[in-house]
């Protein structure tokens, strides 16, 4: 039970302090932090990092907790700054298409107000139920339609920004162009908390495209036919919505869930969307495009049979959760070496004798390699099938006290993200570094870059109080504080 | 006449060093700089930027200097490094829709080298045929489609870039996301040059969409009517790949010169073209959602027609050319405020009795006021009608020998300004702030926001040789060198 705690109120509650321990990634902190301190506006964030700066206190800005590479984690001696009462929707303006949010508001909740206008908020994290929107621009979100319509940054046009020592830097603007001085707002964007605290985003909103999507939903003998397909797609002057590819694993696991028999139409599923007023025919065409490539291509236009089409997608994570509990990674590769990565994941998860399945946005080489951990103990009460969108690919909460990822389970990890580097990509497309993924930061940058960036850091955040230790692999130790 | 120097040279030749002083800005520097040196490839720009640091020699970047604002202009004691020789392209992928180019190739070159592969380099600056890609980058150049298919930064997925003392830095990636480290492609991009020298840039290409596009021409009594027209299309659901508002100084200017009568159907001209597979049911109901605001609309799907129309904006900058020496200014204001800033501009115009001209991107909010300098002595020579995008929107070569900008175009243009800023809009869209607008950059962001830029450039340069004096009022003034 949480206390009933006033606003901007400061909280030493066991319970407040053990789930500001872990998020989503499996990488809980040793121990819970010092305190939990909840903003009710930017007054508190401003009076808390003048404090923390003077007296060198590590802050951990947080919002609901559900990122997935543990950069909201808090361990001993740290301050929680939690921003989740910091939730109102301040300006929504349909003449200048923009809304100016609080980093509480969830990424959802701006989408459904902005569809009163016809508009919405293009960036759709598979968490955007359960997400903040300071989480979001935290890790510069991506999601099913950013292929097409943007990642986070696309859609910050501004952001107040508390420094540490509480001076408040206003970034941006409210126009949708602009180039005066250095982008800040960029820099801001994706910097996982550790150059100063989001309190308020001005965000860009677009018109809802007119009419019905078109889905497309097809069947490939492997994941080599489905990422040619995907290719053939980009290559025919398509752009779809949406473009997931699902691998064998996740096939199974609905099969053996539901009753289907997906795998008897293939080893690999392409789902697809079109939209706008050419959506019928983008959808003709990428269905031509891709019908070489496949064994079995289904194509609706009706939203009822297009929702039973994308049930794969909606149901793959709660299949998944069935065999045990997911730990979802996140690499991006060039798109010619989709296919490749994809195999990779598998072959792997074999050696490692680990559980692993894949998907991919691959229209952008994005790929979230699920590993399945403690596959014995499948989860209660998951797999309901209500295939909420945050449940979806937000992943299980994990409760810091449950067991630990198990060793295999990381070396397979680490292998993952050494291939996705070996073949020019990412150690992450759009979940963050966090903690989990520091250690082969250099690997990725360089040691020149890495030292360019804390510099940089040490900019915004000359005394390191802010998300130390996470991101860049820190020369300050949490330890040594 | 210039010497012929071979790659990688040194050039002290009178005619290369008062080139140099000047851009299409119409600010060109006091006297020449010292020397201008070729680079001819990375290890030309180290050995210059190592140097440099060394002994604190002042150098200014640049490509072609078509530059708007100053940016590249260099005067006593500097040493211009030129990235002109630096032109190609050295890798094109249609698997991974990316390019890898030099600073030195132009945009235009790159769009038809990727036409090849029926993929598109998206930003199109006016400038595309004669502006480098590396003016582009250092300037975050927009376009005619930029409102749909996203400005440049949208389109730089990775950089090499040289920093002072010759250290290359890599930043970004080939994959279309990625979010490891702080976002140092987006700091550089729009930087002027400030932080470091662009030496290689990985950049996203898009399928060219399919079909034909459709083009719409309206006429209106007023420029709020095609303001109020602009914001209905966009509020209908259509996303134009074009759209361009003209105002009545325009129209009067291509009348007077070609003969027609664009000023008996209406005030002002907003032009519109829709693309993709909807592109004829986009422009259908873009035309109807204008249809009530406007006086006249004529529409078309053939390319012959359709260059007709779009024939107004084509020739609208030889046709103030005509009247005198265009000085191309470039502001933003939120959408909403589209209309009052059209009229604001005009009213400037007559306030300080200078002939000003307005064109906006209008669904960005981004304007061009364009002063017509020296009304009295048209320039020879232009308004042929031969409408190559470079000198259309390019603006003239500004000989730096040519009469000084008069004072009151530069009190209105400073007018200008301040009253884009009190609308809630931005000095620049993309132009970049160079040495013009330097005066008025705290106004826009803050002296708090200066001091902090001012420091993440010091860790970029500290000894400050790049670029001095340009974006931010620089502390260390060229002088004191």
């Amino acid at each position: 039970m949480r206390a009933a705690t006033s606003a901007g109120s400061v909280s030493q509650d066991p319970a407040d302090l053990t789930a500001a321990r872990a998020d989503r990634s499996g990488w809980p902190s040793p121990a819970p932090p010092a305190v939990v301190v909840r903003a009710a506006g930017v007054d508190d964030v401003r009076a808390v990092l003048r404090l923390a700066h003077e007296y060198r206190v590590p802050v951990v800005p947080r919002g609901a907790g559900t990122g997935l590479a543990g950069g909201a984690v808090a361990g001993p001696g740290e301050l929680v700054l939690s921003l989740e009462r910091m939730n109102r929707i301040r300006e929504l303006s349909p003449a200048d298409m923009i809304a100016v949010v609080e980093p509480g508001v969830r990424a959802a909740e701006l989408d459904q107000a902005a569809a009163a206008h016809g508009l919405r908020y293009a960036p759709d994290p598979a968490s955007h139920d359960i997400s903040t929107l300071g989480g979001n621009i935290a890790t510069n979100a991506g999601g099913l339609r950013c292929a097409k319509y943007g990642v986070t940054r696309e859609a910050v046009l501004g952001l107040d920004v508390v420094l540490p020592g509480g001076d408040l830097l206003r970034t941006g603007r409210r126009t949708v162009k602009g180039v005066t001085g250095y982008d800040l707002t960029a820099l801001l964007v994706g910097s996982e908390g550790t150059l100063g605290v989001v309190v308020a985003a001005a965000l860009r909103l677009q018109p809802i495209p007119p009419g019905q999507p078109a889905t497309v939903a097809a069947y490939f003998r492997d994941a080599h036919a489905a990422a040619a397909a995907a290719g053939a797609v980009l290559a025919a002057g398509v752009t779809p919505a949406l473009l997931e590819l699902l691998d064998a694993r996740f096939l199974a696991a609905l099969d053996a869930w539901r009753g289907t028999d997906l795998r008897a139409r293939g080893q690999a599923l392409l789902l697809a969307q079109t939209d706008g007023s050419g959506a019928e025919a983008d959808a003709d065409r990428l269905a031509a495009a891709i019908r070489e490539h496949a064994t079995v291509v289904e194509i609706s236009t009706d939203p009822a049979s297009a929702d039973e089409l994308l049930a794969a997608r909606r149901l793959a994570l709660p299949a998944i959760e069935r065999l045990g509990r997911p730990l979802i990674e996140d690499v991006a590769v060039p798109r010619s070496r989709l296919a490749d990565m994809v195999e990779a994941i598998a072959r792997i998860g074999e050696r490692h004798d680990v559980v692993v399945a894949a998907l991919a946005h691959a229209a952008d080489g994005n790929l979230h390699p699920i590993f399945v951990v403690d596959p014995a103990e499948a989860v209660a009460g998951t797999g309901t099938g209500t295939g909420q969108g945050g449940a979806e690919l937000g992943g299980a909460v994990l409760d810091p006290g449950a067991p630990q990822v198990p060793e295999a389970v990381w070396r397979a990890a680490d292998e993952v993200f050494t291939t996705a580097l070996e073949m020019g990509g990412t150690l992450t497309g759009e979940h963050g570094v966090g903690l989990l993924k520091r250690r082969w930061v250099a690997a990725e940058l360089g040691d020149g870059s890495v030292d360019l960036q804390r510099r940089l850091r040490a900019v915004f955040d000359p005394r390191g109080i802010l998300n130390r230790g996470k991101v860049l692999p820190d020369p300050v130790s949490t330890a040594a504080v």
